[in-house]
C-alpha cells in the first residue's frame, strides 16, 4: 500500500490493508468452523475446509461495494464463502456467528500483527537510545526551558528521557489484551448453545464458551467473553497507539528545534535524497521528524473518536458508533507503524554535534541558579552543575535493559 | 475507490483519490507553465505543453513511495514531468513554484469538485425535505424532549427543522473561498519576480502577482495572495464539511430513534438487500442512518486536527502541522460526500407512518402545558395545541425555495 | 474571575461568568415578559417588572446546586423569580418559554458580549500588525521552511501574513449570526399561540412569531426561528472562536521560535515581572506566547465537542448532547478572550531586532534558488531576492485598512 | 464548588478546586523542605515549619492573577511563603525545586484524591450491578441490534455487560502510577546535588535521588525520576478518566433508550424534584443519564488534548503544551467524579420493569435465528433461546467479586 498524501505509508506494508483484513475475517470464520467440528456440532466433512483458499485480494473491491447493504462486509463475505465452498462446508459456515464477531475478531487479529511490529520497533529504539545515552552521558549541552537557556545538562540525559517515554509506550503496548470477540446475534451465544442443546449436550452453554476459548487459542488472541458493547479493549489499543506517537512526537519536536541552523546540535541521518527540496538545492530538511510530528499531531483526535464511539455504544449492537471504530482504528494503527519505522530510522542514524552543543552552552548564561545556591550556603560554586545526570541515565538504562533483553 | 472498512466509500467515486490528486497537481503545474508563457517569461515552445498527458494513474504508487524523501510527492512529480517532457518544456516546469504551492493548490482544486458535489446533494435534500414538510405539514406526532413525550407537533415541522440545518450547511459551503495558493519557495514570489526583473520588466513583482491571478482564473479557483502559513481557508473548508455531517447526523439520530420497532413512525427506504443481517433473516436495519451517524461521529475530530495544524503553523512552511492536513482533509471530504449521498437516498425514500405517529400521540399525555396555560387565563383549552407549526414550516420552505431555485 | 490553573483568566473579567449568565437568563425572561405585555397577552401590571433586581450574584451557588434536578438551572431560576416577584408578575413569568429557550438565548446574549470584545481585540491587533508591516517592510530576515533557511524575506511580510490570519478571524466573527432561540416546550411556540387564540386573536401563530421578533430586538440578538435541535449557530460561533486562537497560535508559534537565544530576532515586551523564573534569576521567558499557544492547543477539541453535540441532537431536545454545549462554549469563549488580550499585549510591545535578523540572514545560504533561476535564463542574478514583498504587504495593508476604519 | 453550566458539579466538592490545589502545592513545598532537613542540607530550624498554615484559600485569587507573569502560580506562591515564613525557613523554601516540580507534583497529589474517590464509586457500582445481574439473571427482554429486535436475552446479561465495562474502568484506574515529579530547574536535580556537594557528601547525586524518594513517600505518591517532558503519566491518567466516562456513558446511552415511554423497560430512580420540567408538569426526564452522557460526550476531546500536549513536549520544559494540561486535567477529573457519582445514584435506584420487558419481547419476532439453526440440524427448536446467559453472568460476577472484596 502507498498513499500519495501520507508519505511513508508503504512502511506499514500490508498491515491492516483491505486484503489483510479480508484474510483475517476469513481466518475467524475458519477457526470458528474448526471449533464447531472439534466440538462435534458441525460434521467431520468440514474438517480442514480451506476457507482461506476461497477468497482472494481481488474480492475486496466487490465485497467493499456490497458492504453498504448490511452496513458491513461480512454478509457479502459469508455469501461468497458459501457460494464457493463445498455444499456440506457451505451449510456450516458462519453458524453461530454474527457480523460483529467476524469484524471485531478480524480487526483484533490484524491489530495483533500491528502491536507485534510496534513492539519490535520500540525495542530497537530503546536499544538505539541506550547507546546514545551511554555515549553522550557526558556530552554537555544547554537545558532549555520555555525556549530559554536554563542550566547545563548532557545530551545523554536528553536521550535517556526520550528513552523513558519510549519504554512507557512499550510497557503500555505489552500490557494490552487483544481479545477474541464472539457473542453471536445478541451477545448470548444462543445459536451454538441451541446447536449443542439439540445435539443433546448436557451443558450446552458450556460448549459455547469452549468454542470461544478454542477459537481464541487458534487465532492467538486473548480470551474474553463477548464485548460487543463494552469497547474498552478497542480504546485501550487506541490509547496505546497514541501513547507511541506521543513518545515519538516529543522526540521529533526536540529534533526539529535542535536541527535549526542557528542551533545545529543535531542532524537527521543523511541518506540518499532524504530531505531535499523541489526549488532550493542547498536544503536538507528534517523530514523524518516532520513526518513523525505529523502523525503525532493527528493521532490524538483519532484516539478520541474511539472513546466517543465506546461511550455511545447502546443496545446489543450500536447504531453508528461501532461503525465509526473500524477505519479509525486502521488509520491510527498504520500511521503509528509508519511513524515508528521513521523514528527507528531517525534514532539509528541521528547525528550528534558535541562541539556545537558545547559552543551553544558556552554562549549561554546557565549558572544563575548555581550562584544562588552557593551564596545560600556561603560557598564557592562547585566545579560543574550537571547534577544527578549520571544517576538519571543509569536509572533509564536499567529500565531499557529489561526490555532489550526480551528482544535479542 | 472502495474501502472494506468504510461501507459506501464508492459513492465518492474518484473524488480526491490518489489519481485525481495527481491530475490536480499536474493541472497546477500546467496552468502555471501556461501563465509563464503568457507573461513572456517562459518561451513560446512551452505553449500547449500537454503535461496532463505525461502522467498516469499508474504513476501514483511510485510517486507515493518516493514522496517520503522530500516529505511530499511534488519533488518526484516534478522529476517525472521533467523526465518525460520535451527538453525545452522540461527546463521550465515548476519554475517559480515550490512543493507547497502545488500541493495546496492541487488540494484546493480537488476540494472544489467535492464542494460542487456536496452542494448538489444538499440542494436535492432541501427539495426532498421541502416535499416532506409540505406533505406532512399537518401530520400529528409527539414532540419529544429529553426522551419523553412533551407536546404535540407535526412531522412537517420536524422535516422543516431538519431542512433548516441542511440549508445552514448549504449556505456555509456556498460562502467558502477555495483559493489558489502560490508563493514560491518562501512565500515571496521571488523566483518569478527575479525572472521578470532579469527580463527587464519595469514592475517585476506585478508580473508575479499577475501570474497568480491568471493561474487562479485558469483553474477556476478564488484568488488569494500566498497563505502558506495562514491556514484559515483549510479550516473553513473543514468546518463546512463538518457542518454538513452535523446536519445529516442530526437527521439520522432522529431516524434511528423513530424506526425503533416500539416507536415505528419512520422506516428507511426499502431497497434490495439494504438492511439485511448475516444471522437474523427477519431484520431490517436502518443502515443508511447508521452509516451517516458513523460519519457524523468521526468528522468533528478531523476538523479539529485541521485547526490544530493551523494553530501550529510556524516559519514560512511548518515543521509537521502542514503535513497533517492533507490526508485529514481528504478523509473528511470523501466521508462527507459518502454521507451526503446516503442522506439523499434516505430522504428521497423515507417512509413516514402517520397512523403510528397518531397512535403514539394518542398514548401520550402531551397536554399538560396547554391545561396550565388555559387555567392561567381561566378559559377552556382551545381545540388543538399545534402552535405556530404552519408559520414555522412556511418560514423554512421560504429559505429552502431560494436554494432550490439555484439548482433547477 | 480568576483561575489558578489558567493564568491570565482574569483578563476575561466577568464575561460569561456564572453571575453574568444568571443576569443574561433573567434578561431573557424579562424581555419575554415585556413582549407578552406589549402583545396584550400578559396584563399591564407586569409592565416594567424589574426582574433583574430580583436576583443577585449570590443566588448562583444555590441555583447551580439545584440545577441538577431538572438538568439545567432554569427551573430553579423560575421558581426563585416567581417567589420574589409580585403576585401578578409572578403568574406571568416564563409563560410560553421552556428551559432551553432561556439557556440558549441567555448564552447567546453572553456570547454577544464575547464577540464584541473579540472584535475590538482583533481590530487593535490589525492596527498593531499594520504598523509592524509598514515599519519593517524592508527589514530583511531569513524565510525558514521546514525549519531550514530558505530564501530572504522581510519581517514586514511576516507581520503582513500574521495580519492576514487575524483579518480572517475578524471577518469570520463579523459574519456570525448570534440569534435568539425561543420555541417553547416542543419548539412549536404552542403556549403563546394558545394564549393568543384564547384571547381571540385572529392570527395567534403570528403573535407568537412577533413575540420572538420583539424579544430578539429587545436583547439585540439576531432573529431566527426555533433552532432547539439545529445547532449550527453554536458550532459556527465555536468555529469562529477557534479561528481566533488559530490566528494567534500561529503568531505565538513563530514568536517562541524567534525569541530563542540562538535566533534572537524578536523579544516579547518587557514589563514588570513578566517572564521571570522561580529558580533562575537570569531568565526572561516568552510567557505571553506560551500562554497563547496553550489556548491554541486546547481550543480545537472544544470546538469539536460542539460539533459532536450538534450531530447527536435528536428529538425536540436532545438527551445529553445539548447539555454538553454550555460549559464547553463558556470555556472556549473565555479562553479565547484571554488569549486575544494576551496577543494584543504581545503585538503592541513586540521587540524586533533587525540587526540580529540581518546577522542570521548573513549566515544563511539563501540564494540557491536565485542562482538556479539566473542560470536558467543565462543571466547574472539581480541585486536582491525579495520578490514581491512590497506588493504582498500592500495587499495585506489594504485588507487591514478596511477593518481598522470601522474601529476608530 | 458549583457551576451554573455544569449541573451536579458540587458532587465533586473541593476535589481539585483552586484552594485544594493551592494546599497541594504547599504540601509539595513542605514535604521537600522536610526532606532537605532530613538529608542535612537545610538547617534543623526548618524542622516542622508549618507551611500549610501560611497560606489560605483566600490567597488563591491574588496568586491566580499574578500567575500570568511567570506563566504559572508557583513564583507568586514561593514569594508569599517566603514572605510569611520565619527568616530561616524562608531562605530554604523551594531550594532545588522549579515551578514545574511544584505544579506537576501538586496536580498529582490532587489527582490521587480523585482516583481514590473514583475507585470507591466504581466499587459501589460494581456491587449494584452485581445485584442487578443476579436478580435479573432470568428476566427476559429483547436483545436489540442496530435498533431492531434481534434475539431474546435477559436484563441480567445487560447488567453484567455494563458491569464488565465498569470493572475494566476500575482496573485501568488501579493500574495507574501517580508519581512525584521533581527534577529541578532543568530536570537534572542540579541544585540539591550542588548543595550536597558543597556540604561534602561523597555521593551528592545520590542525595538528590533520595530527596525525591522521601518526598514521594511523604506525599504518598509513586516514585518516578523526573518526567518533566515525558508526559505519559498524565496521558495515562486522562485515558483512565475517559475510560470511566466511556463505561458510564454506555450505560446511560442504554438507559435513555429504555426509559422512552414507548419502550418503558427502565425508569430512573424517582427522588424529589429530579427530572422535572419548567413548562410541562407531567414530565419525568432521565436527567441522571442525560448528565452522564453529557460528560461522556465531552470527555474524549479533553483526553486528546492531554495527548497532543504530550506529543508536543519539547526542550526541558515545553513552550505551551505543558500549560495546556493543567486545567484540562482538572476539568476532566472533576467531571469524571461528578458523572461517577451520578452513575452510582442511577444504578442504586434504577427501576426495572420486567412486565414491560416481557411485553416488548412478546411483540417482537426474535426467533428467526433459532428457526434457521433448528432447520439446519433438522430438529424442532428447543424450549428457549437464551443461550449462555447464565455462564456470561457468572463470569462477570466473578470478575466483580474480586473487586468488591477489596472495598468492604
Amino acid at each position: 500500500m502507498t498513499n500519495l498524501l501520507w508519505p511513508g505509508d508503504q512502511r506499514a506494508g500490508e498491515l491492516m490493508s483491505d486484503p489483510t483484513l479480508l484474510a483475517s475475517m476469513v481466518a475467524v470464520e475458519s477457526a470458528w468452523l474448526d471449533a464447531l467440528v472439534a466440538a462435534g456440532l458441525a460434521p467431520d466433512q468440514c474438517t480442514g475446509a480451506d476457507l482461506a483458499g476461497l477468497v482472494h485480494a481481488a474480492d475486496c473491491e466487490l465485497l467493499a461495494a456490497e458492504s453498504e447493504d448490511g452496513g458491513n462486509p461480512v454478509i457479502g463475505l459469508v455469501a461468497l464463502l458459501r457460494d464457493r465452498a463445498s455444499a456440506e462446508v457451505s451449510r456450516w459456515i458462519h453458524r453461530g456467528l454474527t457480523s460483529q464477531d467476524v469484524i471485531d475478531t478480524g480487526l483484533m487479529l490484524a491489530t495483533r500483527a500491528i502491536v507485534d511490529e510496534l513492539m519490535l520497533q520500540l525495542a530497537e529504539q530503546i536499544s538505539a537510545l541506550s547507546v546514545l545515552a551511554t555515549i553522550h552521558r557526558g556530552t554537555p549541552m544547554v537545558a532549555r526551558t520555555l525556549t530559554q537557556n536554563a542550566v547545563p545538562t548532557t545530551f545523554g540525559v536528553k536521550a535517556a528521557t526520550w528513552c523513558n517515554g519510549v519504554v512507557d509506550a512499550y510497557q503500555q503496548l505489552s500490557a494490552l489484551a487483544i481479545p477474541v470477540q464472539i457473542g453471536g446475534a445478541g451477545g448470548t451465544l444462543a445459536a451454538t448453545t441451541e446447536l449443542a442443546a439439540l445435539a443433546g449436550h448436557p451443558n450446552p452453554a458450556g460448549i459455547s464458551v469452549e468454542l470461544v476459548q478454542s477459537t481464541a487459542a487458534t487465532l492467538g488472541l486473548d480470551l474474553r467473553m463477548p464485548w460487543h458493547t463494552t469497547r474498552s479493549s478497542v480504546t485501550a489499543i487506541g490509547d496505546a497507539f497514541v501513547g507511541c506517537t506521543d513518545a515519538w512526537g516529543r522526540i521529533a519536536s526536540d529534533v526539529v528545534t535542535l536541527v535549526r541552523p542557528e542551533i545545529a546540535e543535531l542532524s537527521e541521518p543523511a541518506a540518499g535524497n532524504r530531505g531535499g527540496s523541489s526549488s532550493m538545492p542547498q536544503k536538507r530538511n528534517p523530514v523524518l521528524s516532520i513526518l513523525i510530528r505529523r502523525a503525532a499531531i493527528s493521532a490524538p483526535p483519532l484516539g478520541a473518536t474511539l472513546h466517543t464511539a465506546a461511550a455511545l455504544a447502546n443496545d446489543e449492537r450500536p447504531d453508528g458508533s461501532w461503525h465509526a471504530e473500524w477505519e479509525t482504528l486502521r488509520i491510527l494503527a498504520r500511521r503509528t507503524v509508519v511513524a515508528g519505522s521513521q523514528c527507528s530510522e531517525l534514532l539509528a542514524g541521528l547525528e550528534v554535534h558535541p562541539a556545537q552543543m558545547a559552543k551553544n552552552l558556552g554562549n549561554a548564561d546557565v549558572l544563575g541558579e548555581q550562584r544562588v545556591i552557593a551564596e545560600l550556603v556561603g560557598k564557592v560554586p562547585s566545579g560543574n552543575y550537571f547534577g544527578a545526570v549520571d544517576a538519571l541515565i543509569d536509572e533509564s538504562l536499567d529500565r531499557a535493559k529489561r526490555i532489550v533483553k526480551e528482544h535479542p
